[in-house]
């Protein structure tokens, strides 16, 4: 069976008729021993910039858990560094050194060419696909305004007011900010593609902090800007919006393949709204820790509330905790591919 | 013109025919130059104490500005104090020693006596009555879960994963938590009625970081029974939630009179989900660091959006920044009071 012919792939284009694919977000991280191991020897960055580190970590869970899909392991800031900010991890968090503060700073930041400056991320996703040739690989890249707000803020923020304050008192710097991240992420992407994922996903885990109107200037439209820009590659873009209730009408404009859906509404609620996009998603994280009767029952609630399972990608509501037992991610998953609808 | 009969008090039964009421959550802070004249010669846990102080704080924005409501000035933590936990603010955000981390830490919590351990409250609410008699006065209390989650994280926290994973863990003890929490609320929000709060408002800060089954049962359910404890007062109730929009269906059935809606979701489309509840906010307060015309276009176009006026009170969508600019909360507030439907 090809890549195309994955349940995965099916089930982005809404038309999956085997069991519902499922994979993880942050699949690759803490919460795995064996992912641990590799961490103990390399830095966060050293493993972000060794193709052989990067499909060894990606590799892991996919085999571990006979996951439906594998995802490129790097940092949504990564792609910041060659294209002038200064990115560092001292405490686990990535911290930006002299972030934006004024119209001026804006000029420090360039393109970038991503052959050049990101190789060894695509060198990772050709390791990727060497050794997991079957597997659906997702690229990806975060969106605009979430890479925004940490170039403004500096370092992550419970609610990122200096980035929404930038965007009032400097609209126009703003948008020169927005439309280099916009065309750099679509590069960075169609690169990505090129080098062989099969899937991307952008991942806007910061837009769901913004005014309606302000999502739809700073977040809509510089995601659809890029899913335009990648549409003739044949891929299913996945949107992933943390955060989606406030903006569903907006999101649903969007033409893309799949939405990924945070864990706060309800799934069927959304998918009802997005009016045939697949959806993806969306058991909270923190679920996980309870015990296999509830993880159980959780993911077998969001199962049956949907009335579709042909265009539904399993997955959490959000990045999977370094804590999480092992045993709670079996039970979730041994429940999506025992599920019949 | 007395209290009952204000444009405010007005609005929150849905029968205000005058021009639309307006204030704005945080009012008494650090954005006006007389709150931070008060605060250069007491530490903000002394002002709190002070029934005297409390009251000057309380005045000086209705003064300045001619807003419609007054709020009490406290600290959502304050309550947690006589029950048992250390509260301090080290460095301007609050911090609790020794949080809760196991189900027999919840012993360590109690009810405490609200007329006795919370006077200086209660003597701030009839100092401010004194002071401000003609202006309905607002009590307030944070919602379970917010303390809740103050109470096991010990800090404020992007995404309260602490909290979340205790409510997964130990459902029994977080039960009995959020109960002890909620009935405590009640006869904290009851004593402030009875010591001359004419509405009362629960802040539900961090409800909005909950899955929605998960919602219902720790934020909803518990906000319920407060409102129904004080329905007999016959004063208005108001539900703020900070993220509103996964939880529509759910807050739109609890029995309460005020929906106040955080800035992400549009506004009509909230009262439209909340069919009949009268509605509060909802600009964003970063808006107020753009330019008097932005101010006054995102201000009409949340009043044009709306079919009925006789249900709302303008205010923003969550509180007031420190460092806003005060000319554009004046050019706020003129566009609500010139505004005709």
């Amino acid at each position: 069976m090809g890549v195309a012919d994955s349940p995965f792939i099916k089930a982005c284009y809404g038309r999956n008729d085997g069991a519902i694919p499922v994979w993880i977000m942050r699949q690759a991280g803490r919460y795995l021993p064996e992912y641990r191991q590799v961490r103990s020897k390399v830095s966060f960055q050293e493993l972000c910039r060794s193709p052989r580190l990067i499909a060894e970590v990606v590799r892991q869970p996919v085999e571990r858990f006979g996951l439906d899909a594998a995802i490129l392991f790097s940092d949504i800031l990564t792609m910041l560094e060659p294209m002038g900010a200064k990115v560092s991890f001292p405490d686990g968090g990535p911290v930006i050194g002299q972030p934006i503060s004024t119209p001026e700073d804006v000029e420090r930041l360039h393109a970038c060419d991503v052959r050049r400056d990101l190789a060894f991320v695509l060198a990772g996703i050709d390791e990727i696909k060497q050794r997991l040739p079957q597997t659906p690989l997702i690229g990806f890249a975060g969106s605009p305004f979430t890479l925004f707000c940490y170039l403004v803020e500096g370092k992550g923020s419970k609610t990122f007011d200096k980035a929404k304050i930038f965007l009032q008192r400097y609209p126009e710097a703003a948008r020169q900010l927005i439309d280099l991240l916009t065309d750099a992420v679509a590069a960075y992407l169609n690169e990505q593609i090129s080098a062989g994922a099969d899937a991307v996903q952008l991942f806007d885990s910061w837009g769901g902090i913004l005014a309606h109107d302000d999502y739809r200037r700073w977040s809509a439209e510089p995601a659809a800007r890029i899913f335009a820009t990648l549409k003739s590659r044949q891929v299913p873009r996945i949107f992933f919006v943390n955060n989606v209730a406030p903006y569903l009408d907006l999101v649903r404009e969007i033409d893309c393949e799949v939405i990924g859906v945070d864990y706060r509404i309800n799934l069927a609620t959304a998918a009802t709204a997005l009016a045939g996009k697949s959806v993806q998603g969306n058991l909270d994280p923190t679920v996980l820790f309870s015990g296999p009767e509830v993880v159980a029952a959780r993911t077998q609630d969001i199962l049956r509330s949907l009335t579709r399972h042909d265009n539904l990608i399993f997955n959490l509501g959000h990045g999977i905790l370094p804590e999480t037992p092992l045993m709670s991610v079996e039970t979730m998953i041994k429940t999506v591919k025992n599920f019949r609808s």
